[in-house]
């Protein structure tokens, strides 16, 4: 099976689950400004997930392309990665309903400590398809910046019992360093 | 025609099919572990059909790599499965809602029976248009896989009614067996 | 602009379409055979629509696959097409609730005359591109089963307010008579 | 990253928000004419807003063309032309049950100014990346239509608290005025 094909249905899947999101936002019960602010939570959450996924399909692109093959190890992980990413619309449309609390925080922080997770275990399939002197097992090296992200999504998930609002601009703060595509794979691909 | 298209589109309405199951789980309805115990049954369905589809994809996607052209027989046949797979959102649905009864889980295990009876068709049209001499006919042989699907699906359906517990873990059974690709095929294509 | 990318946009949306129509079904509201009773009508209008979609598909392939070159007319009439198309969920749904009713049977039968008749416009747009001594337009010389089709939607509109059963047997009786791909573009393309 | 990634996958978003759209348009709820009459500003508003899909869909693919390569920031700009146009879905449902208000009106006007200020950074940033010599620097030149388009939302924001028609009949001239794709980069591409 060629990068091509895996690659191609990958962006399908995250082209879908990024335009379908703003489905969950529901537009706004009245034509006033009170119901115009009653979705803004909706709103900005959904903006977080657009970039979260939209950062998951540029680093799924580069990673892609440094890759040299698939095996069923590596088509399966990436379908595995594919099947969190595909449960951001669910916890985005639930923290949008219930910002303010405690669960759906951490509910969103978890699912995004699982595609982190799912993201790692990508990177080692395609590492152990094409070994650990391939271009991309040099170009990953000691991932940093990867491993900051789990812990960080660590950090969302426990302290979303002490406030919803510390998850959120954690999970804001890793976006943001991941906006940047990654320059190590950058350089390799 | 080419497999090119045939693939693309197959692989489009299966990319939207994955995705889109996942509204099919309704956010949970309300902030606490009781509303998130509630959808939990429609997760797990949900990772289910998800496994389901991916498998279907990964071995349509070997099927149609070792097909030689595309006749109007194989692309009815063709769009005949996505139909039946466009249907299983719709049990899923169905299952995640009433998991505990027996009808939406002979329902699930009706499509499933439908899809694969579906794809057999599709290996037939194929091997038709490109003659039992061709490498997908001797890749197929005699099909214990596909053969034992269609067995344990019938099962499916029928023990739904004495328990739908029973019914999900013989899916979850012949899921397993696919996961790993078709050797066969791999080998042909 | 290459053929192929207007194909490649316009397959996206046909994809989208037939899959996500099946959500204009609602899951029985219930785990009973009256509950599924319920659903069969739509299960079978999303049935016809699948195919309507599916036959537009095929034919629209055949049809880009015989053009020669994109004008902002051929592109403008492609997306008139997609538009009529696009509603078709929309008529679906309405059918599958109010099935015994004549006015969401003419509507349906009058989305797909309006499908119909842009596609007549798509095929003089891509013949007045091509010039009149090009292979599309001796391929489809004179538009029988294109005409007949217009002339049973008309149909089906009309009959609907007699019976909107008059109206689903002509719907069933066009879908049927172009699922065998059209010989003459077939051996044109 | 190759120009043509991006476009797949801004086609694939385009196609996804053009086709989905059509959901925020409820199927009339009953069989006469009353309920057909209720969905009425719906279809009309989703018939614009599939119009200025398309015409960004066009332009886009033109602009694209003409682009030479594809830098980080070209990526994320592009990202963020995709976010406005994926709010496009709600403001057209907004504005289909709400139209004869202001707020709704000015919502639809402040996202088609918003996506029209992304498109502008998107030029920019391909002109960034391309060079001022480059072939689409020139293409562009004085961006008349693009400038005239961005007072015209800036108008039909404003003026939709005199009376929300006047936005509609503003946006419905801008939308006419873009149906002629690109003359300049037509050329250029």
């Amino acid at each position: 099976m060629s990068t091509g094909r895996v690659e191609a249905f990958s962006d399908g899947v995250m082209a879908i689950i990024i335009t379908i999101m703003a489905f969950g936002v529901t537009p706004p019960q009245g034509a006033d400004l009170d119901a115009l602010g009653e979705v803004l939570p909706s709103l900005l959450v959904f903006a977080l997930s657009f970039a979260l996924i939209g950062i998951y399909w540029n680093n799924h692109h580069h990673l892609l392309g440094a890759a040299g093959r698939i095996t069923p190890a590596v088509m399966w992980a990436n379908l595995h990665l594919l099947f969190w990413l595909s449960l951001v619309p669910i916890v985005t449309a639930w923290v949008g309903d219930y910002y303010s609390e405690s669960l759906p925080a951490a509910g969103y922080g978890l699912v995004s400590l699982a595609a982190a997770g799912a993201y790692w275990l990508l990177v080692r399939a395609i590492i152990g398809a094409d070994g650990p002197d391939s271009d991309i097992a040099r170009a990953i090296g000691s991932d940093v910046k990867g491993n900051l992200s789990v812990v960080a999504y660590v950090a969302a998930v426990g302290l979303a019992f002490v406030s919803p609002y510390i998850s959120y601009a954690i999970l804001v703060a890793v976006a943001l360093m991941w906006i940047i595509p990654d320059r190590r794979l950058h350089r390799a691909s």
